[in-house]
Protein backbone atom coordinates (compact mmCIF):
# COMPACT_ATOMS: atom_id res chain seq x y z
CA UNK A 1 0.00 0.00 0.00
CA UNK A 2 2.55 2.11 0.80
CA UNK A 3 4.45 1.72 -2.62
CA UNK A 4 0.97 2.74 -4.52
CA UNK A 5 0.60 5.74 -2.00
CA UNK A 6 4.05 6.57 -3.59
CA UNK A 7 2.86 6.06 -7.12
CA UNK A 8 0.00 8.25 -6.29
CA UNK A 9 1.65 10.85 -5.25
CA UNK A 10 4.26 11.02 -7.67
CA UNK A 11 1.46 11.15 -11.02
CA UNK A 12 0.66 14.77 -8.90
CA UNK A 13 3.85 16.24 -8.57
CA UNK A 14 4.53 14.68 -12.49
CA UNK A 15 0.96 16.50 -13.84
CA UNK A 16 1.61 19.51 -12.35
CA UNK A 17 5.15 19.11 -13.70
CA UNK A 18 3.69 18.82 -16.83
CA UNK A 19 1.30 21.82 -16.51
CA UNK A 20 4.46 23.77 -16.15
CA UNK A 21 6.36 22.67 -18.88
CA UNK A 22 3.51 22.93 -20.82
CA UNK A 23 2.40 26.39 -20.47
CA UNK A 24 6.07 27.49 -20.72
CA UNK A 25 6.70 25.75 -23.92
CA UNK A 26 3.65 26.40 -25.73
CA UNK A 27 4.39 30.54 -24.51
CA UNK A 28 7.75 29.88 -26.22
CA UNK A 29 6.39 27.87 -29.73
CA UNK A 30 4.26 30.96 -29.86
CA UNK A 31 6.74 33.88 -29.22
CA UNK A 32 4.12 34.94 -26.38
CA UNK A 33 1.34 35.40 -29.08
CA UNK A 34 -1.15 33.84 -26.26
CA UNK A 35 -1.44 34.89 -22.37
CA UNK A 36 -0.22 32.19 -19.75
CA UNK A 37 -3.39 31.11 -19.24
CA UNK A 38 -4.39 30.19 -22.90
CA UNK A 39 -0.82 28.40 -22.88
CA UNK A 40 -2.12 26.75 -19.76
CA UNK A 41 -5.96 25.86 -21.20
CA UNK A 42 -4.17 24.33 -23.86
CA UNK A 43 -1.75 21.82 -21.58
CA UNK A 44 -5.18 21.60 -19.62
CA UNK A 45 -7.58 20.16 -22.54
CA UNK A 46 -5.08 18.04 -24.08
CA UNK A 47 -3.34 16.44 -20.47
CA UNK A 48 -7.57 15.76 -20.27
CA UNK A 49 -8.03 14.71 -23.39
CA UNK A 50 -11.10 16.92 -23.72
CA UNK A 51 -9.59 18.49 -26.80
CA UNK A 52 -12.27 20.96 -27.35
CA UNK A 53 -9.95 22.04 -30.48
CA UNK A 54 -6.15 23.73 -30.68
CA UNK A 55 -6.62 26.62 -29.00
CA UNK A 56 -3.24 27.98 -30.19
CA UNK A 57 -2.89 27.81 -33.69
CA UNK A 58 -0.81 25.42 -35.29
CA UNK A 59 -1.49 24.19 -38.53
CA UNK A 60 1.64 26.42 -39.77
CA UNK A 61 3.56 25.42 -36.44
CA UNK A 62 4.80 21.72 -36.61
CA UNK A 63 7.00 22.20 -33.49
CA UNK A 64 3.94 23.07 -31.62
CA UNK A 65 1.98 19.93 -33.16
CA UNK A 66 5.42 17.52 -31.86
CA UNK A 67 5.20 19.39 -28.47
CA UNK A 68 1.47 18.64 -28.27
CA UNK A 69 2.45 14.97 -28.94
CA UNK A 70 5.33 15.33 -25.87
CA UNK A 71 2.99 16.92 -23.77
CA UNK A 72 -0.20 14.53 -24.27
CA UNK A 73 2.16 11.63 -24.12
CA UNK A 74 3.21 12.62 -20.89
CA UNK A 75 0.33 14.10 -19.42
CA UNK A 76 -2.49 12.12 -20.33
CA UNK A 77 -0.25 8.99 -19.87
CA UNK A 78 0.44 10.15 -16.12
CA UNK A 79 -3.52 10.56 -15.57
CA UNK A 80 -4.30 7.19 -16.36
CA UNK A 81 -1.62 5.96 -14.27
CA UNK A 82 -2.94 8.33 -11.47
CA UNK A 83 -6.55 6.50 -11.81
CA UNK A 84 -5.19 3.17 -11.57
CA UNK A 85 -3.35 3.66 -8.41
CA UNK A 86 -6.58 4.98 -7.11
CA UNK A 87 -7.89 1.75 -8.27
CA UNK A 88 -5.63 -0.23 -6.90
CA UNK A 89 -5.98 1.57 -3.95
CA UNK A 90 -9.58 0.81 -3.79
CA UNK A 91 -8.97 -2.74 -4.10
CA UNK A 92 -6.73 -3.50 -1.40
CA UNK A 93 -8.59 -1.37 1.32
CA UNK A 94 -11.76 -3.76 -0.24
CA UNK A 95 -9.46 -6.61 -0.10
CA UNK A 96 -8.12 -6.33 3.54
CA UNK A 97 -11.72 -6.22 4.82
CA UNK A 98 -12.28 -9.25 2.38
CA UNK A 99 -9.72 -11.21 3.74
CA UNK A 100 -10.06 -9.92 7.64
CA UNK A 101 -13.72 -11.44 7.55
CA UNK A 102 -12.37 -14.54 6.17
CA UNK B 1 -17.90 -3.80 -0.48
CA UNK B 2 -20.20 -1.68 1.73
CA UNK B 3 -17.17 0.96 1.83
CA UNK B 4 -17.10 0.98 -2.17
CA UNK B 5 -20.42 1.13 -2.61
CA UNK B 6 -21.07 4.15 -0.65
CA UNK B 7 -18.12 5.71 -2.98
CA UNK B 8 -20.12 4.75 -5.70
CA UNK B 9 -23.45 6.69 -4.85
CA UNK B 10 -21.23 9.48 -3.57
CA UNK B 11 -19.31 9.98 -6.81
CA UNK B 12 -22.67 9.52 -8.85
CA UNK B 13 -24.61 12.27 -6.58
CA UNK B 14 -21.24 14.45 -7.46
CA UNK B 15 -21.82 14.08 -11.17
CA UNK B 16 -25.25 15.56 -10.57
CA UNK B 17 -24.07 18.53 -8.86
CA UNK B 18 -21.13 19.04 -10.99
CA UNK B 19 -23.94 19.16 -13.94
CA UNK B 20 -26.15 21.71 -11.64
CA UNK B 21 -23.21 24.06 -10.93
CA UNK B 22 -21.88 23.89 -14.33
CA UNK B 23 -25.31 24.84 -16.01
CA UNK B 24 -25.67 27.36 -13.71
CA UNK B 25 -22.09 28.79 -13.90
CA UNK B 26 -22.05 28.94 -17.57
CA UNK B 27 -25.46 30.50 -17.25
CA UNK B 28 -23.96 33.57 -15.08
CA UNK B 29 -20.44 33.71 -17.24
CA UNK B 30 -21.93 34.26 -20.34
CA UNK B 31 -24.35 37.12 -18.93
CA UNK B 32 -27.73 34.51 -19.86
CA UNK B 33 -26.60 34.90 -23.89
CA UNK B 34 -26.88 30.97 -24.03
CA UNK B 35 -30.07 28.44 -23.20
CA UNK B 36 -29.84 27.08 -20.24
CA UNK B 37 -29.58 23.39 -22.29
CA UNK B 38 -27.19 24.44 -23.96
CA UNK B 39 -25.03 25.39 -20.55
CA UNK B 40 -25.92 21.64 -19.51
CA UNK B 41 -24.38 20.71 -22.92
CA UNK B 42 -20.97 22.51 -22.69
CA UNK B 43 -20.85 20.85 -19.20
CA UNK B 44 -21.86 17.72 -20.11
CA UNK B 45 -19.53 17.23 -22.84
CA UNK B 46 -16.41 18.47 -21.21
CA UNK B 47 -17.35 15.92 -18.14
CA UNK B 48 -17.23 13.12 -20.24
CA UNK B 49 -13.98 14.44 -22.12
CA UNK B 50 -15.40 14.31 -25.40
CA UNK B 51 -14.82 17.89 -26.47
CA UNK B 52 -16.69 18.62 -29.68
CA UNK B 53 -16.16 22.20 -28.65
CA UNK B 54 -16.55 25.09 -27.18
CA UNK B 55 -20.24 25.17 -27.20
CA UNK B 56 -20.14 28.60 -25.32
CA UNK B 57 -17.90 31.36 -27.30
CA UNK B 58 -14.56 31.66 -24.61
CA UNK B 59 -11.95 33.02 -26.69
CA UNK B 60 -12.21 36.57 -24.82
CA UNK B 61 -13.89 35.10 -21.96
CA UNK B 62 -11.03 33.62 -19.46
CA UNK B 63 -13.12 33.37 -16.63
CA UNK B 64 -14.67 31.34 -18.29
CA UNK B 65 -12.45 29.12 -19.50
CA UNK B 66 -10.91 28.96 -15.55
CA UNK B 67 -14.82 27.48 -14.89
CA UNK B 68 -14.23 24.98 -17.80
CA UNK B 69 -10.79 23.98 -15.98
CA UNK B 70 -12.74 23.82 -12.96
CA UNK B 71 -15.52 21.63 -13.87
CA UNK B 72 -13.36 19.44 -15.93
CA UNK B 73 -11.34 18.34 -12.93
CA UNK B 74 -14.24 18.15 -10.61
CA UNK B 75 -16.26 16.24 -13.50
CA UNK B 76 -13.58 14.23 -15.41
CA UNK B 77 -12.24 13.21 -12.13
CA UNK B 78 -15.39 12.07 -10.70
CA UNK B 79 -16.46 10.19 -13.38
CA UNK B 80 -13.01 8.55 -13.76
CA UNK B 81 -13.24 7.45 -9.62
CA UNK B 82 -16.89 5.87 -10.61
CA UNK B 83 -15.71 3.82 -12.98
CA UNK B 84 -12.65 2.80 -10.91
CA UNK B 85 -15.50 1.63 -8.20
CA UNK B 86 -17.71 -0.10 -10.84
CA UNK B 87 -13.83 -2.13 -11.46
CA UNK B 88 -13.26 -2.35 -7.94
CA UNK B 89 -16.98 -3.88 -7.39
CA UNK B 90 -16.60 -6.40 -10.01
CA UNK B 91 -12.68 -7.78 -8.82
CA UNK B 92 -14.55 -7.97 -5.70
CA UNK B 93 -17.59 -10.13 -6.35
CA UNK B 94 -15.27 -12.00 -8.68
CA UNK B 95 -12.78 -12.63 -5.54
CA UNK B 96 -15.22 -13.80 -3.51
CA UNK B 97 -16.58 -16.37 -6.18
CA UNK B 98 -12.74 -17.51 -6.56
CA UNK B 99 -11.50 -17.70 -3.20
CA UNK B 100 -15.13 -19.82 -1.67
CA UNK B 101 -13.77 -22.17 -4.51
CA UNK B 102 -10.64 -23.08 -3.03
CA UNK C 1 -14.81 -15.94 -13.64
CA UNK C 2 -18.02 -16.67 -15.89
CA UNK C 3 -19.93 -13.63 -13.99
CA UNK C 4 -17.36 -11.30 -15.97
CA UNK C 5 -17.33 -13.23 -19.31
CA UNK C 6 -20.99 -12.34 -19.44
CA UNK C 7 -20.39 -9.04 -18.41
CA UNK C 8 -18.12 -8.32 -21.32
CA UNK C 9 -19.87 -10.05 -24.02
CA UNK C 10 -23.44 -8.20 -22.84
CA UNK C 11 -20.81 -4.97 -23.21
CA UNK C 12 -19.71 -6.19 -26.72
CA UNK C 13 -23.72 -6.35 -27.75
CA UNK C 14 -24.87 -2.83 -26.11
CA UNK C 15 -22.11 -1.18 -27.84
CA UNK C 16 -23.13 -2.67 -31.56
CA UNK C 17 -26.83 -1.89 -30.43
CA UNK C 18 -25.97 1.89 -29.25
CA UNK C 19 -24.33 2.45 -32.80
CA UNK C 20 -27.49 1.19 -34.69
CA UNK C 21 -29.77 3.15 -32.54
CA UNK C 22 -27.29 6.36 -32.67
CA UNK C 23 -26.89 5.95 -36.77
CA UNK C 24 -31.30 5.86 -36.91
CA UNK C 25 -31.73 8.43 -34.14
CA UNK C 26 -29.55 10.85 -36.00
CA UNK C 27 -30.66 9.85 -39.24
CA UNK C 28 -34.04 10.59 -38.06
CA UNK C 29 -33.47 14.10 -35.90
CA UNK C 30 -31.90 15.07 -39.03
CA UNK C 31 -34.18 14.61 -41.63
CA UNK C 32 -32.05 12.60 -43.55
CA UNK C 33 -29.93 15.18 -44.80
CA UNK C 34 -26.87 12.80 -43.81
CA UNK C 35 -26.03 10.22 -45.21
CA UNK C 36 -26.17 6.67 -42.95
CA UNK C 37 -22.52 6.60 -42.65
CA UNK C 38 -22.18 9.84 -41.55
CA UNK C 39 -25.05 8.97 -38.72
CA UNK C 40 -22.73 6.39 -37.86
CA UNK C 41 -19.93 8.22 -37.75
CA UNK C 42 -21.23 11.02 -35.32
CA UNK C 43 -22.19 7.95 -33.31
CA UNK C 44 -18.57 6.50 -33.16
CA UNK C 45 -16.84 9.36 -31.96
CA UNK C 46 -19.08 10.42 -29.29
CA UNK C 47 -19.27 7.14 -28.27
CA UNK C 48 -15.30 6.76 -28.45
CA UNK C 49 -15.03 10.62 -26.56
CA UNK C 50 -13.04 11.32 -29.76
CA UNK C 51 -15.65 14.55 -30.43
CA UNK C 52 -13.62 15.73 -33.00
CA UNK C 53 -16.92 18.01 -33.76
CA UNK C 54 -20.52 17.66 -34.36
CA UNK C 55 -20.38 16.01 -37.84
CA UNK C 56 -24.31 16.63 -37.67
CA UNK C 57 -24.55 20.10 -37.56
CA UNK C 58 -26.88 20.81 -33.86
CA UNK C 59 -26.75 24.37 -33.19
CA UNK C 60 -30.26 24.72 -33.65
CA UNK C 61 -31.44 21.14 -33.48
CA UNK C 62 -31.21 20.81 -29.24
CA UNK C 63 -32.88 17.25 -29.87
CA UNK C 64 -30.13 16.05 -31.63
CA UNK C 65 -27.84 17.72 -28.84
CA UNK C 66 -30.40 15.86 -25.96
CA UNK C 67 -30.23 12.48 -28.17
CA UNK C 68 -25.93 12.97 -28.29
CA UNK C 69 -26.30 13.31 -24.32
CA UNK C 70 -28.39 10.31 -24.41
CA UNK C 71 -25.79 8.54 -26.96
CA UNK C 72 -22.49 9.86 -25.17
CA UNK C 73 -24.06 8.13 -21.07
CA UNK C 74 -25.00 5.17 -22.73
CA UNK C 75 -22.46 4.41 -25.09
CA UNK C 76 -19.44 6.08 -23.38
CA UNK C 77 -20.55 4.31 -20.18
CA UNK C 78 -20.80 0.63 -22.00
CA UNK C 79 -17.08 1.30 -23.18
CA UNK C 80 -15.75 1.95 -19.64
CA UNK C 81 -17.70 -1.11 -18.81
CA UNK C 82 -16.17 -3.33 -21.25
CA UNK C 83 -13.00 -1.97 -19.90
CA UNK C 84 -13.43 -2.77 -16.49
CA UNK C 85 -14.77 -6.25 -17.33
CA UNK C 86 -11.07 -6.64 -19.32
CA UNK C 87 -9.19 -5.82 -16.42
CA UNK C 88 -11.17 -7.85 -14.19
CA UNK C 89 -10.45 -10.49 -16.40
CA UNK C 90 -6.70 -9.71 -16.29
CA UNK C 91 -6.73 -9.84 -12.23
CA UNK C 92 -8.95 -12.99 -11.76
CA UNK C 93 -6.35 -14.41 -14.41
CA UNK C 94 -3.25 -13.06 -13.14
CA UNK C 95 -4.55 -13.99 -9.24
CA UNK C 96 -5.56 -17.77 -10.07
CA UNK C 97 -1.73 -18.29 -10.81
CA UNK C 98 -0.47 -16.08 -7.81
CA UNK C 99 -2.66 -18.31 -5.17
CA UNK C 100 -1.47 -21.30 -7.04
CA UNK C 101 1.72 -20.41 -6.48
CA UNK C 102 1.62 -20.25 -3.03
CA UNK D 1 2.68 -11.82 -13.72
CA UNK D 2 4.87 -12.81 -16.91
CA UNK D 3 1.49 -13.29 -18.82
CA UNK D 4 0.50 -9.78 -18.10
CA UNK D 5 4.03 -8.58 -18.89
CA UNK D 6 3.98 -10.17 -22.43
CA UNK D 7 0.36 -8.14 -22.90
CA UNK D 8 2.21 -4.96 -21.47
CA UNK D 9 4.49 -5.37 -24.01
CA UNK D 10 2.17 -6.28 -26.98
CA UNK D 11 0.26 -3.50 -26.34
CA UNK D 12 3.11 -1.45 -26.63
CA UNK D 13 4.25 -2.66 -30.11
CA UNK D 14 0.57 -2.51 -31.32
CA UNK D 15 0.43 1.14 -30.51
CA UNK D 16 3.59 1.70 -32.42
CA UNK D 17 2.18 -0.39 -35.42
CA UNK D 18 -1.07 1.29 -35.28
CA UNK D 19 0.77 4.76 -35.85
CA UNK D 20 3.19 3.62 -38.40
CA UNK D 21 -0.60 2.20 -40.54
CA UNK D 22 -2.39 5.34 -39.49
CA UNK D 23 0.24 7.58 -40.84
CA UNK D 24 0.73 5.86 -44.40
CA UNK D 25 -3.12 5.26 -44.72
CA UNK D 26 -4.08 8.84 -44.39
CA UNK D 27 -1.13 9.66 -46.53
CA UNK D 28 -2.50 7.14 -48.90
CA UNK D 29 -6.01 7.99 -48.76
CA UNK D 30 -5.65 12.00 -49.18
CA UNK D 31 -3.45 11.41 -51.87
CA UNK D 32 -0.42 13.11 -50.45
CA UNK D 33 -1.88 16.16 -49.59
CA UNK D 34 -0.90 16.67 -46.15
CA UNK D 35 2.91 16.06 -44.60
CA UNK D 36 3.76 12.83 -42.85
CA UNK D 37 3.53 14.36 -39.66
CA UNK D 38 0.44 15.77 -40.38
CA UNK D 39 -0.90 12.01 -40.80
CA UNK D 40 0.97 10.59 -37.65
CA UNK D 41 -0.60 13.86 -35.73
CA UNK D 42 -4.28 13.24 -36.99
CA UNK D 43 -3.25 8.85 -35.70
CA UNK D 44 -2.23 9.87 -32.34
CA UNK D 45 -5.25 12.76 -31.48
CA UNK D 46 -7.37 10.08 -32.48
CA UNK D 47 -5.41 6.80 -30.51
CA UNK D 48 -5.64 9.07 -27.70
CA UNK D 49 -9.14 10.01 -28.03
CA UNK D 50 -7.98 13.99 -27.60
CA UNK D 51 -9.89 14.78 -30.88
CA UNK D 52 -9.05 18.37 -31.68
CA UNK D 53 -10.41 18.20 -35.13
CA UNK D 54 -10.37 16.38 -38.18
CA UNK D 55 -6.46 17.22 -38.89
CA UNK D 56 -7.16 15.70 -42.52
CA UNK D 57 -10.17 17.29 -44.07
CA UNK D 58 -12.61 14.60 -44.35
CA UNK D 59 -15.85 15.87 -45.26
CA UNK D 60 -16.07 15.06 -48.66
CA UNK D 61 -13.84 11.76 -48.01
CA UNK D 62 -16.14 8.80 -46.17
CA UNK D 63 -12.86 6.28 -47.06
CA UNK D 64 -10.97 8.19 -44.73
CA UNK D 65 -13.29 8.41 -42.00
CA UNK D 66 -14.21 4.70 -42.59
CA UNK D 67 -10.04 4.11 -41.88
CA UNK D 68 -10.16 6.52 -38.71
CA UNK D 69 -13.34 4.61 -37.24
CA UNK D 70 -10.52 1.25 -37.48
CA UNK D 71 -7.85 3.22 -36.53
CA UNK D 72 -9.76 4.42 -33.48
CA UNK D 73 -11.33 1.06 -32.43
CA UNK D 74 -7.69 -0.55 -32.93
CA UNK D 75 -6.04 2.08 -31.15
CA UNK D 76 -7.59 3.46 -28.74
CA UNK D 77 -8.69 -0.40 -27.47
CA UNK D 78 -5.06 -0.83 -27.60
CA UNK D 79 -4.33 1.97 -25.14
CA UNK D 80 -7.16 0.95 -22.82
CA UNK D 81 -5.84 -2.28 -22.59
CA UNK D 82 -2.65 -1.29 -21.81
CA UNK D 83 -4.14 0.62 -18.94
CA UNK D 84 -5.58 -2.11 -17.89
CA UNK D 85 -2.36 -3.91 -17.62
CA UNK D 86 -0.33 -0.90 -15.92
CA UNK D 87 -3.40 -1.85 -13.24
CA UNK D 88 -3.49 -5.25 -12.84
CA UNK D 89 0.27 -4.88 -12.43
CA UNK D 90 0.22 -2.82 -9.83
CA UNK D 91 -2.64 -4.64 -7.77
CA UNK D 92 -0.13 -7.90 -8.34
CA UNK D 93 2.52 -6.03 -6.61
CA UNK D 94 0.61 -4.68 -4.26
CA UNK D 95 -1.62 -7.94 -3.32
CA UNK D 96 2.05 -10.30 -2.92
CA UNK D 97 3.03 -7.45 -0.39
CA UNK D 98 -0.21 -7.79 1.48
CA UNK D 99 -0.37 -11.85 1.35
CA UNK D 100 3.49 -12.07 2.27
CA UNK D 101 2.24 -10.04 5.37
CA UNK D 102 -0.24 -12.59 6.73
K1 LIG E 1 -12.01 14.41 -26.91
K1 LIG F 1 -12.76 18.13 -30.24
Amino acid sequence: PLQVQRYLYGALIMLVAVHVIGTFGYHLLTGGRYTWFDCFYMTFITVATIGYGEIIEMTQNPAARMFTVFIGILGAGTLSFLFSTVTVTLVESDLNGTLRRR
